[in-house]
């Protein structure tokens, strides 16, 4: 159930890659396990000439979204980071939720995160770090399958039904001994999740931690994104975290121009 | 002094638009003024016709660099911020400066902020709101000309003494009549910068706010960015504000692998 790494150099409907497809296939053969490519590199993860990529290579250069070091290596660069700023499912969103996110952090000292769902996985789009050493394997941009994180389950509790019975018919990659991998357990689990409010993930990453996550919702009531804290699963006061990060779910909901009904 | 807009379409050596620059100009339609465009207002901005506007916009939205909403306007995407996000000098650095940028917040709850040099402007990747109600014009990805800022006169007076020295020759942008203007006084509060390791800008982008910024280095001792804090004019205490922003300033640089020198 982990992603499926896109094709990188194909976006057309089949035959021959188009301009279009080739400078794509530069800038995604930038990762977070390539953040720093020499040409040559570029040229081989893309699947283009030398000639190609140097071209492409200097084009994007030259607009701002490579810059090269004093070494010949590139890096992303400033332009596209800028432009990048404005997507309302990262930095946007995350500049709202950004005060919600300190306060909830300054009220427990623990790592905070806010994530979006794209596809099968859940991205983290911010990670204010706590004072815990738990074993954390969280950073901006990072993916993890929905059914093995607190924000994830949140997000695949509330989100379409359709999609939501797909992902549980699915493969459910195990982590832990106590990732979900029962399809009836996840649904069991979901279902929890939608009657409470909230979700928890106990030790399904890895052994040391627990998250405990909300749902973020738009003005329309669907859920955009969703909060969690993680923490170390040993000292864990699940009771005491579940309405903090409620409240930070809800302040960053109400922000976002969602009005909770009057039940 | 503030920046030229860079031309939207053109990233050749003259002649007509290549492909790649197509298809660049289709995402330098979007900046913070335009966030969200239809395809009309993409062609306009892209000075393509619909024809190829469309085209290419069907290419980066099923690649991910642009998302259509169910209105049909198309703001940036998921993957492209993604990728972003490895920009060294974009999320990359504000992820390691965070938990400094966090403990300057802690210590004072002002407003904090970590910008880098984009030729002759400042460019903010990241800024933590405080709880004080200074007319604070930041947003990360905003842009300011160097000399009316506290973070713009740490990484002027720590850079190279010949873009330093053309810098004070060209023309100094006014925001009020506090922003320096003539050349001789910036010389004299760059060297001052210099001397003391700490910037102090005031009132000079508007009329309530003051900033105290220092610079951040890097493995090699060059400065790559600055910290800064910003607070109201009236009741600032700069004494007070210098040690916490060169603290903060002296982490980040460690953390990125500078050794401070034996004075």
């Amino acid at each position: 159930m982990t992603a499926l790494p896109r094709a990188l150099g194909s976006t057309g409907t089949g035959g021959s890659p188009t301009a279009t497809d080739r400078l794509l296939s530069v800038l995604a053969a930038f990762d977070h396990e390539h953040p720093a490519l020499c040409l040559t590199d570029i040229s081989r993860r893309a699947g283009l000439s030398l000639t190609t990529a140097h071209r492409l290579v200097g084009a994007l250069a030259e607009w701002g979204a490579l810059e090269r070091d004093e070494s010949g290596v590139y890096h992303v660069g400033l332009r596209l980071w800028e432009i990048a700023a404005l997507a309302p499912r990262g930095l946007a969103l995350r500049q709202i939720a950004l005060p919600y996110l300190e306060d909830l952090y300054e009220a427990t000292h623990e790592n905070v995160q806010l994530a979006v769902r794209d596809g099968s996985d859940v991205v983290y789009i911010e990670w204010l770090s706590g004072r815990s050493a738990v074993g954390v394997h969280i950073r901006v941009g990072a993916r993890w399958p929905l059914h093995a994180t607190g924000v994830g389950l949140a997000l695949l509790a509330h989100g379409d039904p359709g999609f939501r019975e797909a992902y549980c018919a699915g493969e459910l990659a195990s982590f832990t001994p106590h990732t979900i991998t029962d399809p009836a357990r996840l649904r069991r689990e979901l279902a929890e999740v939608r009657r409470t409010g909230v979700a928890v993930s106990d030790r399904q990453i890895t052994e040391d931690a627990l998250s405990v996550a909300a749902p973020v919702r738009t003005a329309d009531g669907s859920v955009a994104a969703a909060v969690s804290i993680v923490v170390p699963h040993a000292d864990a006061q699940v009771p005491v975290l579940v309405p903090a990060v409620r409240v930070a779910a809800r302040g960053i909901s109400r922000a976002l121009g969602w009005l909770p009904e009057r039940a």
